[in-house]
């Protein structure tokens, strides 16, 4: 069986940086048809560990972020976006796993050591936040996961994911599948810088474009952007490495686009070639990129308009999905249970064995 | 509502120090009439943060920890005794209650500090067990507890229990029920000394007269007891502080003890009058002791064997019973989760603001 879990914290609206970074590979994959299932995880759980205090942002943002996948192209029938706070299962796995795991061996963990710096939480971090890999960890096996696709950034979560694994099966018996990540295959494919050149796009930073950005929109952010501060005029040379403009059309310009947008310019290389000579305008480049994004924009924006107007529909799915996905876990938590010999109340086995113990003791 | 939540953690027999320091006012509180709902969960799941790599050990005192309580007059008709990881709620519970506790907070804990030491986990700790005054209060909660009955030693749980409560119902409004710790009435209820002097009866001491020991045992244990170190001869002044013979006196001789079995003295008091003037021999005291003992676990070991040999019965009743606490503390989790607001799919309000935002949107 080849298994598919990935997801999405729900703190804001997905953008281009998600698209690049993880929803347009998610929706290869699920087209790929070399999965036999496919489970994506909104995960308000996990984004409540940091957010506890904020619930409504969280609650707004899971009918958002699946509203997000549906318009990237995520198909119900082949794939199931599930709420995770509805998998209690979820939580039963986490219990158990965090026996197997030390509190020096969280706090080593490189992810979590940057994230808590990130959030600024140094000696008050909440402890489901110092939890999450563990929770990480029942979210992957109680799907039977195989394949987990990443960023380089998350693989510490997947080394803690199979240390545990390891120790499940080596203590309780073979009970769980060990995952694999799957990491981006390009270098663009891994992160998009944001508008202002900052390493990545990100809400608080105000430099995203969103997937539901409307075109004025993302024809203003485009023409904002961050290019090379010195090619101050039209005939200065210019640069491309770590010019934002060119990194976006890096991740998204296809020979198509120049046929149809730029014939002048056979392709990427030709264009780049011309603003490192000097002679090619900012503004010029940045028009291509907005005819490029919209290219990928306007389909999302499509298929957005068409889930908006079926809202009882999209929450339909949402609750038959984590119905499915609920009913996957218990499975699970059936096996684990059991290994961990918790399951007293299935079979007889628990009756046998005190019969055995107390008619022998009276003997 | 008056409700009662306690437990005990299914690592071994129960013992003369349990009786002592929590099951006799169990069973009188139980007998009270005081009591809406009693409940008293076997604390596998619990016992398990500490224990993971041995799950044979804890299922098998899963069953004695339950006739145990039978033994010393658990009522099934007026009591739920249930196996805390038959009840997914309070996993459920405790995954949100970590948001609301920091790390830092955990740490601090005195209770969580001792046992630690106790058990020699320093730097190894199992992010579980640290966990568990999270897990207490989930517990608790699950039932909307309003009287833990505790010996002083657990009141820092108590105290974190009640901040989490606190918390959570700042956050997200008035949900969970603030309990009260009920510390013991006497100094001898407090604490029973190990048969050798030691603080406490403890298994791996190997100092403990347990509720399921045949008399010849309970004999040959208590005539082993350590008295005062000075007292050679029977002519030699005795001291009685600090004499493990006489704590267990002061826990359980009545005035009729000493009617049926010594009436040469009027009570307890002219028996350490003669000990400490001298001319009293421990064998004379350790004889009284003894009757005094088989006095309270003749009536224990005579119901144990009424519920050995009705053992398909006390599963039942334990399915049944982790049924009935499974119900309860799942009402808990739907407040739970409606304070929180993830419940999204009951009623139709998260459909309703999907609606009021997508519509407003597009005007």
């Amino acid at each position: 069986m080849n298994i598919i879990l990935t997801g999405d914290r729900p703190t804001g609206r997905l953008h281009l940086g998600h698209y690049v970074g993880s929803l347009r590979r998610r929706v290869e994959l699920q087209n790929s048809g070399m999965f036999d299932e496919i489970y994506i995880m909104i995960a308000d759980a996990q984004a409540l560990t940091d957010n506890a205090e904020n619930p409504g942002k969280i609650r707004e943002n899971v009918l958002e972020v699946a509203l997000d996948n549906l318009s990237v192209g995520l198909d119900p029938e082949k794939t199931v976006l599930f709420i995770q706070s509805g998998v209690p299962a979820l939580t039963e796995l986490c219990f158990y796993y965090t026996n197997l795991v030390t509190v020096a061996r969280l706090q080593r963990n490189p992810t979590v050591k940057t994230e808590i710096k990130m959030r600024g939480f140094e000696s008050s971090i909440p402890v489901g936040f110092l939890n999450y890999p563990i929770s990480q960890a029942a979210d992957i096996t109680a799907f039977d996961a195989t394949i987990v696709p990443v960023g380089d950034d998350q693989l510490p979560m997947l080394e803690q994911c199979a240390e545990i694994v390891h120790k499940f099966n080596a203590v309780y018996g073979e009970t769980l599948v060990m995952p694999k990540a799957l990491l981006p295959e390009t270098e663009a494919g891994m992160r998009l810088p944001g508008l202002d050149g900052a390493a990545k796009m990100s809400k608080s930073l105000g430099n995203c474009i969103y997937l539901s950005d409307p075109p004025e929109e993302v024809r203003t952010k485009v023409m904002s952007m961050f290019t090379d501060p010195n090619h101050l005029r039209v005939e200065d040379p210019g640069t491309v490495e770590g010019n934002a403009v060119f990194t976006y059309l890096d991740a998204f310009a296809t020979a198509d686009h120049f046929t149809r947008f730029l014939p002048a310019y056979e392709n990427l290389d030709a264009l780049k070639d011309h603003y490192r000579r000097g002679g090619l305008g900012d503004v010029k480049v940045k028009r291509f990129l907005i005819n490029v994004l919209e290219d990928t924009l306007e389909p999302i924006r499509a298929r957005r308009r068409y889930w908006e107007s079926r809202l009882p529909e999209v929450i339909r799915y949402l609750e038959a999905s984590t119905g499915t996905a609920g009913a996957k876990a218990e499975q699970t938590v059936r096996r684990v249970r059991a290994a961990m010999r918790i399951n007293y109340f299935e079979g007889g086995s628990f009756l046998q064995e005190g019969l055995t113990r107390y008619t022998t003791k009276e003997k």
